[in-house]
């Protein structure tokens, strides 16, 4: 297991979805930095299941305890330890699932790897292991917000086909993508996508899609080349996700088709730095900031649990049919928006911090 | 800066175009490996310009020199260090590049890190850094040949508009690969490309495209859940390759469009494993090689030297235009394909490592 | 904050003495070990206060519950997150320390570091912040135990100058060491340690040791050069304990009067393994074990914290005189025995698992 | 293998006395540091063998090549790769020791944990690997200095019994202890170690001693803890020196003997900051430097091989008689004095390094 990311900013996640808890330590947030679990709570409440008809209805209320690191709402700088207890705890009814290996889930690959799984599954890719990610970078967002002004917005892009290209990356708030169910900040796109979910919903099935997050504000200098480089920090952070299967930044994958002298970026002044007038290389070149937004993509694919019947084997090669019992999430991608701004923070709170210790003092 | 990579198997790189050497140093190499400056020559080859007149025409010889950890042939288990003299180096005629940045380059962003840059521009943004990775990798594809028969074949699947759709995963080889200049396996595409390429060249201008990678022959438990986990050690690894702006496994973006119905990868016992039907997971599920083929796509921006003129502003924000002297690579595709194998290797041959060390003794 | 040690077998500790609770992570146990707070429970109150009139009399129940990692008894190979919770979590009557640093304690290089500190004094210098290492070296302990047989037992060898020079590295057992309070097997010696430390608490004083420690039936090939050799994280282990200032091992600082004639320890055939028949280098010879008993010394100081009065100045500079009410712990030593142990114990895990990594498949 | 030390200021070192060379990759040195070779040579210069009568006769000129990292004499902030040739790569007349573990050295470890080893016996427990080291922490002194005013000053405080005591911690220079070949400021005392050296050399035996260093200038702050606290850090990289067996920091050893009342360091105004009237803690509390001098002392085991014969048995576990040929060290101790001075500065200059990164910017 590989549960901690970062150098400066060290995060470590822990937990399952069947055991008391789940959480996060944060070991290098600055000292001083005023904090509560006010500052944690709503991100976490953006990510829990129950928020609107569209997303499983089982409620986890998912509070958080600060359980060291602060005193009289001010950071130590000593390790931050974050815990939410997991309501349920009892072993269902996974009596078929120890039999049969889940299409396309980690129940397979975690016995493999490990000799042993969860009962309930998959264990650590649980959905519920994002917890710890979204507090630890909640608290990250409000290191980059204070000290550098950082805004962090990322919102559904697309859901299966239907696509929302009409959002303004420099204005773009959290307050636009909030106010859909989908988390579409495009309300006519937002519209289909929700029309869409219901329809795969009603057919027992789930679609994938794609989130897209800009990060303006960011100075030039973060990244740490060769091998942490903003846009390599950025891909695996994404791609840690569950249930993600491609990163693009900037002009991604379609710059792959341009030619040079329409990619490049032209720099020109902009107040008192030098900026750049178009930002196909996304913010970043050579692996740092240049002081432009940051813009990426991630892709998602549909989630494997899925009302319909799948022929499969089970563990011995045995021909078999699963059909999952209960209601499940159609569509993780509203609930994953914060998880993706969470990923975010981690990386920019972790290559701010490197990059300050290269500072002249 | 951040050059070293992995956690067992630890790379560290080192080298700019115009110091007196590039490199590696490889820390964690199991003993008693068969190994010779003839493992690695043949990857540093296929990555050397002058191959053939789509590329760059300056003759870079590239010799690799093992300086430590060997004897006799046999690795020793302790740090193997390889240098690659530069045999140019003079610092050039970069006088107007010091007072202006080239647009999509690195200068500007190195100078705004560093608060310094060498005087050819983004230092380690330079082709040249990759050989240090090119040879540790093949020291990296040598262990997994040599202890799991691990095949990685990379190619390049896409020049601009023009793809190749129609080569086989189960069986592309290296040879296969190598047979035209473009590095592309399916022949007539291959003509199309080279075309494309030369077109372009003429037009004094440069172009982007993808490179595809098959890996066959993983066992199945290769992964670190949660935060490298084998897709997001990839994509990592491949995002810190210059002038890479994506990066999909499996399905990827296209899977984002499916539904779970479809998309799922139903089991089915292949000899005396469980394998799957289709591979839309691309190998990994929950962050673990599942047995099945790994397979990925990186996406690489065109070149941002042109011959073209560019009107862009120097440091000091006073407009200029920018003319590229020389002949310059108008597509590094072809020469990025060992890279990328390389970049799996080391991301492979560590995750292998750390497996190893969970297994029963 | 480096609150993160080992890289196979990584703990994260958190927690200061006035927050909710303190606790660790382990990331990196194997999966498939049995494993409750029973095991963990144990060593946890060989370490808690009040075990004796000698020590600190404060009541600690520290009860230690596993929130994660576990399932049914057995781990999952998932971060095992434990926590115990603090009991009293009041901010005392700490005013007089906000005013002056205490001589000898950290209150003046929290401050100084952090430009903030626990108003209970050093935050994580706490003797609480132990309890962290405490359980999850129990847990390292429990590997070692059933994978490897290997024994490591720590106890008291002096208090002030009172030495216990009689206890056979053979054979010494946790249970010999546990038969008197002040944690010595030699009985006698023991008695005086007693007597000196009741001595020293009349006089509000307090009085510093050593511990010493075995370690018995690591297998040889443990530890990696160059700079994590088996005694180089050991070093680093032990004096990351509050108030050490010193480690030895093998001969130590004995050895370095000695002639190589004398100290060179010759091999000899014991069993079917090659053996030494002196152990002057401690069981590790280039940083790698041997074969023989690890052995070696901590050195540790006379706690800061007395009840006599201080001549010292305040923050400000201005000459005051401190004197520490209630009662307090005159000599840590025998409470640090466990967590000795627990430090050796988290060395040793990472270091096998490393080894493991290389072995033969 | 473990080659890599340090967090943000990381140094990989690479070679054994046998292969083509020797040499160490900085990671993270700031950039417009003025560097050149001339900077790091004087103390390769102060560590080679045949510098006087007392040490090894075999002449190795040790020229350090800077391959990365610097233009025009200042750091770019890119890797620096430093190389040191080796002259003798021949595998020489090792026939003897390939049958049969020298007592003591490394031959039988390295053999065990790697299942292979350099024909010259240990590899990398070879006395030329401390060459990358000494290379790297003569940058890393150059960053103190420049930036901090850091001093750090090593000597030979005992050989055997004879003990070097009256050294001042406050004045002491580098140029003090050069003046004589055996590195002790102290000349009456030196006398007495020189010819206790050569009475052991006379003999065909080797003798062990300490060394001492001091650290003056350090501000207060720097440490991590609670596993990289500053002792901490400093142990491991005085163990990871080959032939160590023991450290202490401040009162050591001899501060166990001591009560509370007596050890703990009251705190006085001097000048703008606070300081402590004695200096018992050695510069640290808590882990982290309170800005008075750190002061330890690392325990050297006489060297290995001795022209002395001595019973041993081979790998087959058969009895035999080993004798040492030609002329061997008697004492490293002189040449250990910038090896531990290096190691120090490495220590010293990650630790800043992470500091910089928590001060306010």
């Amino acid at each position: 297991m590989s549960s901690t990311i970062g150098r400066l900013y060290r995060v470590t996640t822990f937990g399952e979805s069947h055991c008391r808890g789940v959480g996060a330590v944060i070991d290098g947030c600055p000292p001083k930095l005023q904090l509560t679990e006010g500052d944690i709570q709503p991100q976490l409440d953006r990510r829990r299941p129950g928020q609107s008809d569209l997303t499983t209805p089982r409620d986890e209320a998912d509070q958080v305890t600060i359980l060291s690191g602060t005193e009289n709402g001010l950071t130590l700088g000593t390790p931050i330890a974050l815990l939410v207890h997991n309501k349920d705890q009892k072993l269902g009814d996974y009596a078929e699932m120890q039999k049969t290996p889940r299409p396309s889930h980690a129940d397979y690959t975690y016995q493999m790897k490990y000799g042993i799984r969860a009962s309930s599954g998959g264990g650590r890719s649980s959905a519920r292991e994002a917890i710890g990610r979204v507090a630890a970078g909640a608290i990250a967002e409000k290191i980059l917000q204070s000290a550098y002004g950082v805004e962090i917005v990322a919102w559904v892009s697309s859901v299966g086909t239907v696509r929302a290209d009409n959002v303004n990356m420099q204005s773009v708030a959290r307050m636009d993508v909030d106010q859909n169910i989908v988390r579409c900040p495009d309300t006519s796109t937002a519209k289909s996508m929700e029309d869409l979910i219901r329809e795969v919903s009603d057919a027992k099935d789930s679609i994938g899609g794609t989130i897209s997050c800009v990060c303006r504000n960011l100075p030039a200098g973060w990244g740490e080349p060769v091998f942490d480089k903003l846009e390599a920090r950025l891909a695996q952070a994404m791609l840690s996700i569950p249930a993600t299967k491609g990163f693009e930044i900037g002009s991604g994958f379609q710059g792959s088709q341009m030619r040079g002298s329409e990619h490049n970026d032209p720099f020109v002044q902009k107040g008192n730095r030098l900026g750049t007038s178009t930002n196909y290389s996304g913010g970043v070149q050579g692996g740092i900031s240049n002081g432009e937004p940051v813009c990426f993509r991630v892709a998602f694919k549909p989630v494997a649990t899925i009302g319909l019947s799948q022929k499969t084997v089970d563990f011995e090669g045995n021909e078999t049919v699963l059909e999952a019992k209960g209601r499940h999430d159609p569509c993780v991608l509203p609930r994953a928006v914060p998880i993706v701004e969470s990923m975010v923070a981690l990386v920019f709170a972790d290559l701010a911090l490197i990059q300050k210790s290269r500072e002249a003092s």
